[in-house]
């Protein structure tokens, strides 16, 4: 088997390789377990590790860590890469093919099957999910989310602390290209009636520069102060993503515009209020690439289902039910929380992304209801407690 | 007595707070134990909490949350406003003041402590001390250093990973107007030879745009990527600060330029870098108020510091040594970490700071030394473990 990651990386994207590995050491059906550099770009230049070889010291190490430990890439295979990637898999009779990702490496997953079957290479191919956007649509919540939202939580709920101490308007940029669920958990942070934050704006709703001042106008007359969580994909209502007026216009393989790494969002969007709101001191932070990447604030949930949805990919794919697959996780009905790792078909995860769901979406529009902080508290899990006068 | 917080919140301030109180509970001779809302301003419109009321069960969450928990102000006191101080004081029959903050607090309370003596109120006045900048002359460290630091270097570990995975240039902007001191501890992130940050940028030294690009072109050749830590406070070589070519201007009443907050350096970087150094992917991070203000990453060392600084300075107001001081920490010789508090004159931390000595900055200008390291290693304690294949 082989197996890669691919995407942007996550808190736990380990977690799910070493839940795949050791599931599959598990096996006596599987010989070699290589693990690809650089996603297909390792296979295509045949860069691979032997997994078999580490400890299951290492393994649990390597799990607990950031990052993509087998290294990631962006890229849309072509069937020319295809042919070569067979070639490959052909002299080191490769059967199975696991990529940890997003919808874009689902994607890049059913091209690779799908090129497959039409050239009648036997290759059971999965797709293992993770994103810390949460917007794959097979998933009640994805591997990454989790994590990443404790993250966003925890800034806001330090960052509301620190908009105690000296006042004026603070705006956090968060990210979610498509998808607000990550800005949304920002709303994790409160614990009193006056915590921020106080606004929140997500790219599923229209964002005006106009309403944003009125907002946030009004939040300082009721707070006093006022902290704003903004998705780095807010829109305008013709879909125009604000950014794009100040972003530098790069975009990757799969046509997506780069949104991270940058400030110009909040640097604008503070300028705009300093300019028309009549505050003196607002600030902006981009919270980037620290959201997936932060060591030590991974959720214990998150985790723990990475790891499964790993291992149920493997075990799915040697049960021989679908030859095309992804691992789904679905949440029980009730009020224990308890979710299901389920195969399914491939294309389910691929291409197209969910949306938070209107249900999880105030009436005004910057804020987010009980029923989305009911959703979201079991996947991110208990946060720091923290103390006011 | 009263008691308040200014500049910047940290995550241990509350430590100190908290320290001092519990401290003057102990005392027969301390009546009330107010807390002034905001600091200088605070007392100026006579908002006060009192602090003999909350238990001791409340005082100790406060002193685990990061923030300013009394509220804090970015203040300079003019001899008018000293005087409407004593006269408040006076109606209070308050007789000792003190005041946690970094060098423009100190100097504050510097200032009131002068002008109760020119105008011969009683007033024992300590300046307790705090700054993520570690840049107060009177201390070996500050307390909030270390937890910034642990924030700084925690984040680095992570962004290490992250850019292992994807590759490029990653730019991490990190607080220091004057001081590197926060930046220097990104290198506290390195455990294997190849580890990031792969560049580190001081104020100490003068920054030269081309000098940055053929740093960054050389490590890309030697590592195949590239993490750079750059101080805020980056300045050429006249003193020009880089920031101040693209930040909006705005300064506080102590005429220091707004450096966090934005991220325009960054971005700024990251610009010049793809235009003159042929390398697509860069990509810049500014940290920005979570290094002051994350919860859950405080290092413990710094906690307990902060704590018996606030202690201490209660002891030596009570004891009676000087009317003016401060509390300074003096690091023991030898390989055992252990530090004292002494007090000092108030004046000794007021206004001027110090800068990274020369033994800590590596004789290329771009890292730190192994000094530094042994220094910064025992106040930040130990950071969440990563691996790698």
């Amino acid at each position: 088997m082989v197996i890669a990651q691919s995407g942007g990386p996550s808190m736990v994207i380990n977690q799910s390789l070493v839940g795949a590995v050791l599931a599959a050491r598990k096996s006596s059906r599987i010989g070699r377990i290589l693990g690809a550099r650089h996603g297909i770009a390792g296979i295509l230049a045949g860069d691979y590790i032997d997994l078999r070889k580490p400890t299951a010291a290492k393994l649990e190490a390597i799990a607990a860590t950031p990052g993509s430990a087998l290294g990631s890439v962006r890229k849309k295979p072509t069937p020319e890469d295809c042919r070569k990637i067979f070639e490959a898999f052909k002299r080191r009779k490769v059967g199975y093919f696991f990529y940890i990702g997003g919808n874009d490496s689902a994607d890049a997953a059913r091209i690779v099957a799908e090129e497959a079957e039409k050239d009648g290479y036997p290759l059971v191919c999965y797709h293992i999910p993770k994103t810390i956007d949460n917007d794959l649509r097979t998933c009640d919540h994805t591997p990454g989310f989790g994590s990443a939202a404790r993250f966003v939580a925890s800034a806001l709920k330090g960052d509301d602390l620190d908009n105690r101490a000296l006042g004026g308007v603070k705006i956090d940029i968060i990210m979610g290209r498509d998808a607000g669920f990550l800005t949304a958990a920002s709303a994790l942070a409160r614990v009193r009636k006056d915590d921020g934050p106080h606004l929140i704006y997500l790219p599923e709703r229209p964002f005006s520069l106009d309403g944003f001042v009125s907002d946030v106008q009004a939040a300082m007359k009721k707070f006093g102060r006022c902290v704003v969580a903004v998705s780095e994909g807010i829109r305008e209502a013709d879909g125009t993503p604000i950014a794009a007026r100040f972003a530098n216009g790069e975009r990757d393989s799969h046509g997506n515009l780069q949104l991270s790494g940058t400030g110009a969002l909040g640097d604008a969007l503070a300028a705009h209020l300093k300019a028309n709101a009549g505050i003196s001191r607002v600030r902006a932070d981009t919270f980037g690439y620290l959201q997936r990447s932060f060591p030590g604030v991974a959720s214990k949930t998150d985790q723990k289902e990475a790891r499964a949805a790993g291992a149920a990919a493997v075990k799915a794919a040697l049960a021989g039910k679908l030859a095309k697959g992804t691992i789904a996780i679905v949440r029980a009905k009730g009020k224990a929380y308890k979710v299901t790792f389920e195969a399914q078909p491939i294309a389910n995860a691929a291409k197209y992304t969910r949306s938070v769901p209107d249900a999880f979406i105030s009436a005004n529009g910057h804020d987010v209801t009980k029923a989305f902080l009911d959703y979201a508290r079991p996947i991110v899990g208990p946060l720091p407690p923290c103390e006011v006068f």
